[in-house]
Formats: structure tokens, C-alpha cells, sequence
């Protein structure tokens, strides 16, 4: 046994430093530690595919950048079509703005302001999302599936800081099973509303991500939040040996059953994780647990 | 002010009286009350249309016939996918079983059982699922949204107790927009996989629960858990004049600026909810509040 | 395995019939109907001894009638002193008043209400307490320990209602080490302040919890909510042979380490539960899981 | 309003750096930034005096460094008995150890090893305490409140890495309303129980800490953890003007009505806070908030 040694906070410390002591102690902050050093060990294994699933209004606090620093070790990215729209939006020139959680809702809908806790969005901001989808259709109406529709967008709004852009140039595999609820689903009705002509498959793109499962040698996930971007990774992962690695980071409680909140080793029963893969589930605001296992 | 009642358990009370004595106390079981009296107004206010979002594993935790009559007075109706699978699996004559959450994961994987929190389901209803699509893919072949295929599905099962055929029968509008996140996606990709073409558009139906939401005079939500149906429903009400009503249960943070665990309140700024709607956010397992508040 | 049966809502179901019909369900519905059956097992258990801790502001959201229901099979109660207060103050005629969690605190502090999330209590309850203490203090001034201290108050009380009152007549020891921590406390305080003399010691009555804890043939633990209560009654158990029934009500997590939030099996390791006791955790606010377990 | 600003993480970026960056972001990762800001000013607010809430097993779990740290500005120190059992623990020589929350609690009680979720501590450091108690007792019997007695057992331990020989070097009066539930409780009941005498009263130290609430000119509040510490110092504060400042770090909920997930503007009704007073609640495992706020 190893005894637990108390953290010092030595002057101008490095996360780096903190994280590495971090693992002689206890409770959740030790599980930032193990995740960190289990995502070292997925990215270095050379065999391993990194699934990465994406939930919660990560672009509108603040985690851009983390994002797209994961997504250089991406194999596959599942994203919520919120954090896409959030993405596009900051592209296009919007910014999302420091708030307070306790103003006034009924305020700020008379200012045009979206809360999204303690994060204001302004609401203006869908029409310069309709005015890019109606001057760059012409560019999008010949895609027949998510996956592909998205790289489009990601190459038309070609920003250094894009995740879309990102996931484009390097043909990371972008998949939005339920891009229908989220604004871009939006501007895609707004087109069709207005008579134009696109065929989204719903189904076409999960060839993509059961191949990818199917043929990697190993996997290793890391979920950041639960909802629909975990459940597709983890429906795909039946068609996988079983993920090699894992890493889940949520602060939703497994007691009430849902998918969001179960444990990483409940998939040991469904086939979706090895039962001697290494795995960690971290109770953190990923706000708060990203940049510290980003170290 | 009104005083607090203290709560007193009579033999043989009803659940009826129970809700009612809550209205008079405090804490969350004042909510299951207020929740109780709100869904009232709602079904009887004969100008409102209410929109129901269904998350977490309600059918294999045993809560589908409470779904049924909540369906009864139910204009809209979106639900993730896993839900709706569920519910076909118990159609095609499979249970979900009572387990237990400390089971050991690796031998429930060589026994074949899946494992949800304290529910185990067979492995092997994917087989029957698999028969009945490769059986009935004529009928379905030919649908051309998400709405129209779980339709058809319902009125192939055509089970007195399945959520499919009472949308069906009662032409409740289903929607599920990450369908391919399901036991019912899987399906649909092996019949493609296999060769079979099925054309459903990803966006197609958007315009009818837009429309809904739209044309309503006045809506209700009611939120069982949060994910994609809540925010889909949330996203329609954008062009609404915002709900009337609203209900959620659910036990996630607002704190974690997710959308699942979003106070109703913050529905406000967004203009998805009038300033002066009535509405309640009940924090509670909801395997233990439906049954508390349909009663 | 038996199957997971769905709960149906008959016209005037009662409460048992209710929770009977949650044995057959998952998730904590499950756990409330399993929580019901232990409770009764360590009821008609002859030779078990409940002990009984309660924290969480139960009195104010008004369970006091459900604590004192408890209380008629309890060997054994610790609770805060904030629950005792509580109760004395509705004894000497105050109430708790329903209120509004979004209420202004700055205008309720104004208006001199004191809030507890969403119940308020007048702040002038001090001056009663006040003038019950000053006028009572001979009664009191003798007491060696805390346990003498709340009988006798429960003895001037002498409400049929009171917690206080139905612990000294059915002479059921109680507990709380925290009696300091108090309107209660601030009272024997206020009276000190005044050069008026008692002499309580603070770990008079720890010979009294531990040899109830030793002689005990059986042991049953019930936990509503965690703090002081659950962790003097545990501690007690180190010196019995193990509870041999536990049922926890709390919606604290385990992941953060905390005694409030540790499951009932952790208790194993440190020999104060018995490792073939039967136990279950409920993770549901108290004040909902309550009625319906008593039921 | 100013925009959100996307963390970006360099090569041996500083902890200080982060926490800076985060003031820029949104959701709990801004509350940290927040929370470090108002450490910052409550401590070089010369009128101010902090007084510091320590509950949930912080000693076990590493963070004892940290709250030496903490303690250099503090003006009065509320603790659980079990944290500072633990450090005493320590102090005497022993470990804790890290260990793994899934370790079966059977086999662990074999081995007599008692577990507090991930973290393992040897059930005969018991036997090193009772040692403790009865070399010492002659020099703690003289003790007439719990104040004196844990200054006491400072002087004697007589740790540089002591929180208790810290408390008592710096004359930080260091309270414990709920002694008694601690192994220091249970030493002191074991020395009584062999007819060794000591009278500690329970509330006569009270008067300490509500004269200084009274006579600080302003007071700033930091609670990692709710339970008695947070309750304790609050009831001290309505003889205060009402606090300040207010840090709290806790992921319990305010919607289950206890006192620990209470938010500090609840307070502001109560007079315990100001309502013009600088305050944040944190809601993150103390393990990793906290070396994040003290950087």
C-alpha cells in the first residue's frame, strides 16, 4: 500500500506538477490524476483509436481550445449539434459572454440575450447563421449524409480555430446523430422551408463509426459529458472487441439509471468495454476537470 | 403565509392524498404537489397543447403504462431512441428483468445479460429485433421520415401496451431525432448493410414539430430527464409565444450548464417560456415522482 | 430472474399498494420498495434494536409526524440540534410557513423570515425560545449530559406532538453531539451569558450510546440524511457486532469521499455493519422517500 | 459584457495562469477563478477576520498541506472531530493509504483495514491512539472546554505539519461542537469509562466564537463542506453584522433543503450575510477545488 501524500502549493507550481501529485491522494482529485495518465497511455498506444464523445456546452464556456487540442488524437469525434452550432457561431464572428446565472431572465430576453447559466449568448446571432447558410447552400445541398455535411462546413467557414475546420483538414470523422436539435438542424429546415432541396440520409454515416469500431485493434473512449454522443460511441463499441481504454467525465449519478450517468464498467456486461480495460470516471464540472488532464 | 402541515400516514392512504398533503410542506415533496396540480391545469386548459420529452430507461425501469396515460393527453411527443427500442423488444415478447447494481459485469456479459443500473436485459432480444426487421422491412421501407417509420412500426407490433402503437392509433406525433443512436438505428443499418435501401431524411419531420409548436395557442412541456428530447422540444418553442406550463424531473445541475439540468427559468431569456408561465422544476428520481404525481 | 413488471395507477391506489407495485421496478423506485421491507423486517426483528439518525431540515418541510411514527420502534435517536430546535419552537407555538426558494432574501430579512430553501420561519421564534428558557432554567440547570437536558425539555414541553416530549415519555435515549451547534445551544448560551450555571459535559452520555450499542443482541441503523447523526450512530456500531439491517436516505454521492455520502457498505470494512446485513441506500430527498417507505 | 475567452494550455503552464484564464470562461471553472479572487481580497482586507469550515475527510484524502496553508490567515477554525482525529493520526506516526473505492469491504475488515471511498487507514492506528490518551491524560484532564483541550492536544503532538500544533502555536481558537462523534471522542470516553475524570462542558466555548463574530468589523466566511463547521460558524454570524465575504465549496444541492447545500445568499435573510457582501459557491470535490484556489 501506498501512503497518501498531502499536496503542496509551492510558488509559480505548474498543472503538470499538480496533477502528478494529485495522484497520491484521494477522492476525485486523484481521478484526475488517473485520467490523465490513462489518456497519455491511449494516445501513446499506437493501436489505439480514440473515440471521442462530446456533450454540454463546452464552446460557450470557454473549452474551445481543449477541444481542439483532443482532436489532434482523434479518431472519431461524436459531438452534440449545440457544441457545432456554438462552434459555427464563433466562426462566423460571434463571441459568447461572461454572465451571471442570477440575472433576470425576463431582462434579458427584452435585450436578446440567451442565458446559458452563467453564459449569455446573444440571440442575434441566428441571423448571421441564416445569412451563411443561405449564401453558402449551393456548397451543401449535394451532401447525403451528417459526417459529410459537416467536413463541408467545417472546409467553407476554413478557420485556424474552427473545430468543424479542424475535423475537416484532418479527416477526423464527425458524427451528430441528432444534428435535427440544434441550430444547424435548424437552418437546414429553414432552407427546405423556403423550398430548397438537400437529402440527409439520418441512418447513411453509421457505416462509418460501426467500421471504425469493428476494425480498430484497440479503443480507447473519452466521454466529456454523457447524452447522445456517449450512448452512439458506446452502441458502435458493440461491434468493437471492447474499448482497451476509458475515461468519462461526468457529474451525473449512476443511481438513477440513465445512460449519461452509468459507470464505464456497466459496458463490461454489454461487450462494449473489456473487463480488464483501464477505465476512470471523474465526478467534475469538465470545465474545471479538462484543463487540469489536458496538462 | 401559509403554515406547514406536517404529512400524516393514515392507514390504507391513497397516493391521491398523500400528493395533496405534500402541497402543504416543504423541500422536493412540495414540488411532487406542485407538479401535480400544474399537470392538471395543463390537461384541462382545452387551448394547450402539451409536448412530452422522454429521457433515461423508463421502459426497462418499469414506468411504460404511466408514458401510456401521460400519451393520452399528449400532442407532442419526443422521446431518445433507446426508449422507444425498449419498448419494441417488450412488444416483440421480451422482458427486462429486476438485477442488481453490484452485479459482476463480466459474468453478466457471459451469462448474456446486459446490465442498466439495477435492470438486466437478455442480450439476445437483438435477434428478435433483427427477425422482425429483416421480416417487416417491406412495410417499412418506404418511409420517408422518423415520424412515419415509428408509426409504421407501431401499427406492425400492434400491441395494446406498446408506446409505438398508441402514437400510432392516436396519430400523437413521435420524434426522435438522434434515431440512429438506438437499437432501432442498428436495425435500420443492418437491412443497408445487407444491401436494402431505405431513404429517411435526417431533417424531414422538424417542420411538423415546428409547426406544432407554432400553431399551438398555448403548450405545455413536460420533461422526464433532459438530452435531446428536452432540448428538441426547447428548440420548437423558439417559434412558439413560449410555454404556458412546464414540468421537469430530473436530478441534474443547473451548476454543470448542461441543458438537461437547466432550470425551466432559463427557458425565459430564450423566449421558449412565457415570464409568467407556470412551471415547476422537481428534482427526483423520476421512477418515484411519476408514479406520485399522475396519481 | 424475475421480470421488471410496470407500475400501474388504479383510481385511488393507495400508498402500500404503490410501493408493493415498486418491489417489481427498477431504479430507486426499487430501492424505496426495498427500503420498505427492511424497514419492516428490523420492526418485527424482536431482538433488533433501531437506531435512528436524522439530519436535514425534516421538522421545518413537515415530517415531524413521520419522525414520531418512527420514533414508536426506535431504541435509539441522534439528531441535529437544529431538528430539536425545530420542534420546540413549533411546541411553543410557532409554525414554519410555506414558501418561495426564489423569494428576495434581502426583503425576507427585512420582513424578519428566515429561509430554509423553500420553507420561511419568522426570526421572532427567538424571543419565545428566549422566554421558555429564562423561565424554565431551574428545571434545567441540573443536567449532567445532553441526553437528561433534552428529556427534561421534552418533559416542561409536554406536547403530544413534540419529539422532544415522546422521547422522554417513552424513554428512548437522544442523542446529539452537536448540541451547541443550535438555536438550542444558543439558548444555554444566552442563559451562561447571563451568570446563570449548568455544567454539561460533553462526552458524558457517549457511555450510554455505546453500551446500547454493545448490548444489543441485533442492530438495525436508519439514516435519514448524514451528517453528525449517521456518523455518532456509526461509530457507536465499532463496538457492537455489526448492524444487521441499514437503510441510508440521502442524496449525498460517494464519489466525494464524505461520510454523509459513503454507502452503507463501506461500513463493512470498518466492522459496523455486518458483511451479510441487509442494507439498501436510497437516493431521493428524504421528505419524498419518507411517507412512502412508512407507508 | 466581456467575452468568454477559450483556455488555452502551454507547456508548463502555472496553476495561477489557469485560474486566471478561467476568469474568462463560464460554468464552475469561472466559480473557481471566482472564488480565489475573493480569498485574495477577504485576506488582504486588513478588518477582516475569515473563519474557516472544514468538513468532509479532507486529512485522509491529502489536503492537509493545504489547510495548514489556509490556516495562516484564519481568525477561527471550525473543524468535524474526524478530521482532526485524522490528523492527530498522523501526527502520531501513522498513514493513510490510497486505495481503490471498489476493494471488496469484507476482505479489506480482514486485514483491518478500514476504507473512506478510496483511501485505506489500518484500524489499529486505534491502539496508537489509546496510547496517546492515556501517556497524556494527566496533561489534558485539567481541560474545561474543547477549545483548550484541542490546543492541548496540539502542544503536546507538538508537528511542524500539524493542524492542531498549528492551531495552537498561532493561538487560532480552533472549535469542535461535535467532539464527542470523533476518535477523539471515543478516547476521551475510553478514559472515563476506566474512572479517569474530565469535565469538558459542551457549550462553554461557545462564548469564543460568538464574541468574535461580534467584535470582527468584518468577517469573511470559507466552508469546504457543509455540515457542523458551516451551521456552526452561520449561527455565530447573527451576531455578527453579517458576513462579507463568503467562499463555499460543496457539491451537496440546496434543492433537498439542508443546511450544507444551502447557498450563501440563503444566509442574507437570515443576517448572516450581507446582501451587498462578496460571495461564491463553489460546486466541485474540495480535493480539486481547492489547490486550484489557493494557487
Amino acid at each position: 500500500m501506498k501512503p497518501i501524500k498531502h499536496i503542496k502549493i509551492k510558488e509559480n507550481q505548474t498543472i503538470k506538477e499538480l496533477v502528478k501529485d494529485m495522484k497520491e491522494t484521494g477522492f476525485q482529485a486523484k481521478k484526475i490524476s488517473q485520467a490523465s495518465e490513462i489518456l497519455k497511455q491511449m494516445i501513446e498506444d499506437k493501436e489505439c483509436k480514440i473515440f471521442l464523445g462530446l456533450a454540454g456546452a463546452m464552446i460557450p464556456a470557454g473549452m474551445k481550445n481543449l477541444i481542439l487540442k483532443l482532436l489532434e488524437n482523434t479518431s472519431c469525434f461524436v459531438s452534440t449539434g449545440a457544441n457545432l452550432t456554438h462552434d459555427l457561431i464563433e466562426s462566423l464572428g460571434n463571441s459568447h459572454y461572461q454572465g451571471d446565472e442570477n440575472a433576470n431572465d425576463e431582462e434579458l430576453n427584452k435585450k436578446g440575450l440567451d442565458r446559458i447559466y452563467n453564459v449569455f449568448m446573444e440571440n442575434k446571432v441566428y441571423e448571421d447563421l441564416e445569412d451563411f447558410f443561405e449564401k453558402n447552400w449551393d456548397k451543401l445541398k449535394d451532401c447525403k449524409d451528417i459526417k459529410q455535411f459537416l467536413w463541408k462546413l467545417g472546409e467553407i467557414v476554413n478557420k485556424e480555430d474552427s473545430i468543424l475546420t479542424k475535423c475537416y483538414k484532418n479527416k477526423i470523422p464527425i458524427f451528430c446523430p441528432a444534428l435535427a436539435d440544434s441550430g444547424i438542424g435548424l437552418m437546414i429546415w429553414g432552407q427546405k422551408a423556403k423550398g430548397k432541396k438537400i437529402n440527409i440520409d439520418a441512418f447513411e454515416d453509421m457505416k462509418d463509426i460501426i467500421d471504425l469500431a469493428w476494425q480498430s485493434k484497440k479503443t480507447g473512449i473519452l466521454y466529456i459529458g454523457g447524452g447522445t454522443p456517449k450512448n452512439f460511441i458506446q452502441q458502435s463499441l458493440q461491434f468493437s472487441k471492447g474499448a482497451d481504454y476509458g475515461i468519462q467525465i461526468t457529474t451525473d449519478k449512476q443511481e438513477y439509471g440513465g445512460s449519461s450517468g452509468a459507470k464505464l464498467k456497466e459496458g463490461i456486461s454489454w461487450g462494449k468495454m473489456k473487463s480488464n480495460a483501464k477505465f476512470i470516471n471523474v465526478m467534475c464540472d469538465a470545465t474545471i476537470a479538462l484543463p487540469l488532464i489536458l496538462s
